[in-house]
């Protein structure tokens, strides 16, 4: 069942915890319009597709906000907020803006902030949690990281629910985090429900790929792209101040290409973006090595600047991978077999390249959430808030069409969003790199008068672009 | 007649300049997959919108891309580009584009920077073009501003179509710019229109108040953002240096607050925003007076940050506003009127406050765009040429919903974006801010325990936040 | 008598509080040689110069340093951290190496920060002194302006000694400001002896403007350069997006033009520098306004950028100028004067320039230190720790000829630093600005072939440089 | 003979081509001083140090400056400007700068660019010397790296002098470069002696490290450290992000840990700091790797920074090392080298921790230089100009307590600067980092009541710090 069918099925409500029956209280949220229960936002949006369904349930999702009625009566409210896997811009300001809204919009007084991820809720790591007030999290937004800790790998979901019950006695759980925390959600919600324990679970999800089926936008992104696309311009540098220069960047991107691809982009430098969404060859006649061979000896320029995404280029390796402790599998450093087999290559066509091979591993990461990043993670924050407190779990705040929507937690985690090579996206960075033209021996250059091609090593005049 | 009305009955197709007759041809983009040419957006999006109109025309935008037939002969066309109106960050990078897109995509050699706005349009000023390649416009990106130069206020149309279609033979006029611009190009093409000459002019929207109609963004309004928060950092270093400070920052906003909302918002440490479109009292219970009064010396607050757009409080003003050469009205200032109001009040009543003003001015707008920016630049860009190359004319490039449109020029002068004080954005900064605790006098800190009021003129302990 | 006549006859030991008696103790530092106590540094440098001094006394400043042995005991002393005047990057770095040297060098435990300035030490504003640690000083570098908050004017040293040896029992008091703070801690000292009381008063000079005698450089000062040529550098991206543009930015500089000359020098693209120490005439043949009107019309450069420090030009004003709170004049407002001047010039010749005026003001240095002044800062405040440990008093620490060095707190105070326009420093920014070239009309392109003068407006190409 | 024998004794004057004969003009330089041919900087500074030499000769350098004698006529001189090695920020600083100061000061107009070091002095690479003005080179200081490129390695002196005095038919040349650069200076100035040309060399060092002789400052440096210490502020949000994370940056530093101790310093958040001139135990009681448990598991740390030299440590490797084109030893990687030692220790002793390893390599040095560099490079082109202009040659041109100075070629090269660690530099950082309280078990924790040792694995709280 994809995406599309599940979304023309949906349940009219989210899983909320108070089928359980409790108390329903007025929201004190002033100051803003409350959520029509109902609204939905179509996941269809061009007008044909509209019409295609006119008599059919249109796929729609859900749109989060303040809601009227509340399930969790701010007064008696005791929250946890919990932040897990690899680091991403913008943790902090989540966990600030989810203090703020459930102290100043709501009232809520006792929010634990867990250390390290879900270690913090086995208290065989004997880990305090932390008391979190609008005075704790008042500066944390301007260092990067999460000021709670992370931690990769989950830990036994009743361990788990018995310290969120019985000694954080808490009806509130936020989980910030990737596919790993969010299925750990799963396992912790399964636990509760099997409980019938009135504690809400929303996640806000993390993925520094921006990769996360159905939402357009994950928080830290943004940043992230402005972060690598600094360093591109490093290897730009570098590429252009020695003969024949290779400036070599691996930027994050374990199944997708989207920091790639955007930071390519947005340094307008890049003359190679590979992603893992575009098979690549080495060898043969349109191979890497062949169209880094036409660029400097036959179209004469006088550098190049290559991006890659980590999880491009697998299949070029033998091995099996190994995993790590959040079950993510391990890529192959397609960085280092780069530079080994371009060097190899033109070694041995007694050429001379010069390889600056940049791996800034967590540089980009751990930065503080740019502005951008900044107003979105209040938002997700926001409205994560309001959906906990009106009963809401099992669901996931995320950003549709720039609309903020609740959507069910198993719809997220079913598949990854991969770059669409027929999009606009990846057909802007071929215009920005012309890759092609290298790899397909095209290059506009051809029809160029004045050029000639077929001169010796270095010799003759070389072109910057 | 309403944006709504109007979408709702739109024209099939955009004008365009093929309806003058004459050669058609494929075009020459590769690796990309053509626009289906009647791809249309809704500007529906929620459900029962969309079921409302299920008998009814829904309205719509049409949808931007690469045509698969082409109007303009790429070896025949001339192409001008011309930026006008204040600066903002990203015009190299829209220039950028749009020398690379028709010089890679199209082959299009003769391509001609206007300098200085409609000026360069205007041989009385002797500006001569400049012939723009990929290699000159290579690093401009790197730069604030435009390397074309920019100037305010229009020329005779007649004049400008005689120096575009006998003086620079073109077929294609790019115009980059704000609301006279887009009057500017308004006029041309009516003067084109006069003369059935073949020229397409397709507009790309400048506004650093990202303030259009329909469309969701305009380009460097993000940058712009950063920076302002930045700016608002330091006048909240400087409000804390000093007993009972007040940091106030001035930012852009002629008639709309979203810079204003969105920096406060991305900073974090604003404490008053003041905006346009919600009505500013000083006097009164609650008037700003009394609300800063209230933060010092009833919640014993040590500091206040305040953001105020240059167009709010303008009906404070007893005398008439000026005009500058676009045509817009020059507000008055009111950075220096809030200054001399809150001395004057708080020396009346014997109380100390020390403000500090910042008017950062050019500073906000004249850096290179940021990364997200950057990338947003260049899809215009694309999106621009491949509309002019089918023969589009009369259209605006934009962004709806995240994704690309074009819209007609008519429908965007027509009417300005402004924040609405009900939605989530205003709501977020309320909440974020807490003004109207001080505004209203119901800070939350009423029900803490243990602060009491109306202690003396600084004495006892004040609190941060 | 001058600082050299002064520094010729010194003092074989700076004043110290153990010439009171009292316990003298082995120092507990470890892991670096302690100070040669009579170690002196030459204020002469030049070799003739030495040579010349063969048989008089060499002027000389004491070198700082850890001392052997201490006068105050580290486990019975109290500290207290004051920091006063105007905002400056670096105070916060000051703040934090002062309470960690004292806790992880002396095991001091005590130290108390005095909030906003000297008024912290007048009971009258009930403002309770902080408890500093290691703990609460760790993040503080991050931020701009100081977390004790400051303020301008002295208070009654008698009311101030009252609370610093009665209040709070201190035995060391670090006064971290300017001029206004030096001198006022002149008057602490005066009563401190007074009363014979073991208490040493350290300085740790501020002045963003770098213009303190003997010393050559003052903390923050690299931080504002790096901020203000970042802010020229919009001033010039305005200046050439508009026909005929100016930038121009005023920049801090009382009495001396170090921060415009620097950044001037800095940024490379200033046209215009004019500091207070060169006389500034408007009018005439080698006036600013016909300089301004030979580059735009004569040498037709197309626009101008303008560095102009706050104290410049004074002698332009007719009216007498206030005093702030610490005493200092109130400069007249250069920028605003000059932009009108420029305007009304250029009206009346019939000739259009556009001006666009940048007042960063506070923007400048409410920041973090940047990396050198913060190592800087560091360095400052471990001397600072030794010599008051040591029983030093009335001194101020700082840094000549890349040592650091105490100075007796009146010499610091008795003169300031200006730029000496025969200096290697002016040199370059005469030679980087080439502003005599159009002061004098005999810019290099005279000379130049190729280039008529004497076109109309605005006609012609004109030249970017 | 050391370095104080070589300067006590130094030759009256520098080398200058001047004693070929030939014609000596009057400078046309205006609006600075000129310089007294005879000034000359002590090495001595202390008073102690200066009265002990007495009668002898104080060893001294010679004062650069603007001279009022030129050897080289300016309408004849020809120039040419080589950047070899590694890069550094401000190179493209040196080049506007030497381009403007020749071209504004001295009317020079034929000035040559090199190609890519050496390799473009030799024709056999076919490289065309690019044509430099003042309007090739205006923006170029807004870049990292060099415009004309650079390469390793030296070419043949005979080759690279026929190039220079035939075809390019110079009569001076800048050298900027790092040892084997000036190395390769003085073969070339061999040759140019041997044939009697009358062709001045004049070299600008440049080193990433600071490790010149007698030098205190290279140009670059200052943004390294900023830029270095930025990266590990990432390191340390890494490292607190997991639990007992160890972030590990290494940085450049082949021989010294100059760029380790500053960028420590300046970042206030290293724990570790290992560099060269300190031999590294990894084994036994006051080895690394006891002190990291220490500072785990007996102090209750919850992460470790550290930072460490590339050249550290080497003695730990077995093998012997390779060399780089320049002839530079290529170090063993000491950073991985750690992060598995490290793990493996752990591993063994049953104790998890987590390394973050961060290897930024070029990203640190292909930045723009700040403006403290940008103003420093200026100064050196501008003195690098005067002593060409003057005839000097073999010379290098540096900073000596804050003057600049001119430094014959073979003391230069002689032998490496180091860090002192008995200086107040490594006391500093030992002081900031507390790395001795692990190393040698004496925390002063030890001291402070309340916080008992001892306890398991990760359980009780831990401390920031």
């Amino acid at each position: 069942m994809n995406i599309n069918e599940i979304c023309a099925n949906p349940k009219k409500h989210s899983m909320n915890v108070a089928s359980l029956g409790g108390p329903v209280l007025d929201s004190p949220v002033k100051g803003q319009s409350f959520l029509d229960e109902n609204s939905r936002i179509s996941l269809a949006t061009e007008i044909s597709q509209i019409e295609s369904l006119k008599h059919k349930t249109i796929p729609s999702l859900e749109v989060a906000g303040p809601h009227k009625k509340l399930f969790h009566d701010p007064a008696q409210t005791r929250v946890a907020i919990v932040t897990c896997g690899g680091l991403c811009p913008g943790l902090n300001n989540v966990i600030k803006g989810l203090v703020e809204v459930l102290s100043y919009d709501y009232g809520v007084r006792m929010i634990f902030g867990i250390r390290y991820g879900y270690m913090g809720l086995n208290p065989r790591y004997g880990l305090t949690a932390m008391h979190l007030t609008p005075e704790t999290v008042d500066n944390i937004h301007e260092s990067g990281g999460t000021m709670l800790g992370s931690s990769r790998g989950n830990q036994d979901p009743k361990v788990m629910v018995d310290t969120l019950s019985m000694q954080l006695n808490v009806n509130i759980l936020f989980c910030v985090g990737g596919d790993g925390t969010l299925r750990g959600a799963q396992e912790i919600i399964k636990e509760i429900t099997k409980r019938k324990a009135p504690i809400s679970v929303v996640c806000i999800p993390k993925t520094i790929d921006n990769d996360l089926n159905l939402l357009d936008r994950t928080f830290g992104f943004e940043t992230c792209v402005q972060s690598a696309s600094e360093i591109i311009k490093s290897a730009h540098v570098e590429a252009n101040g020695i003969p024949n220069g290779i400036g070599l960047v691996k930027v994050m991107g374990r199944d997708s290409g989207f920091i790639a691809a955007h930071a390519s982009l947005a340094s307008s430098v890049t003359n190679f973006c590979i992603i893992p969404e575009v098979p690549l060859a080495l060898d043969g006649e349109h191979g890497l090595l062949k169209a880094l061979d036409r660029r400097f000896f036959k179209y004469r320029k006088d550098h190049v600047v290559m991006v890659v995404a980590e999880g491009a280029g697998q299949d070029l390796f033998s091995a099996a991978a190994a995993k790590d402790a959040s079950g993510n599998v391990l890529k192959h450093d397609i960085g280092h077999f780069l530079v080994d087999k371009i060097s190899e290559y033109f070694k041995k066509s007694g050429k001379e390249v010069n390889i600056k091979y940049i791996d800034p591993s967590y540089i980009i990461r751990s930065i503080p959430a740019n502005s951008s990043d900044a107003i979105f993670c209040f938002q997700l924050a926001e409205n994560a808030v309001h959906a906990a407190m009106a009963g809401k779990t099992s669901v996931v705040v995320g950003s549709f069409k720039g609309a903020f929507v609740l959507v069910p937690l198993e719809y997220v985690i079913s598949e990854r969003k991969k770059i669409d090579t027929e999009s606009a996206l990846w057909h802007a960075v071929i215009g920005s790199t012309r890759q092609n033209s290298y790899f397909f021996d095209n290059s506009y250059e051809n029809e160029l008068p004045g050029r000639s091609a077929g001169m010796d090593y270095l010799s003759g005049e070389k072109t910057r672009l």
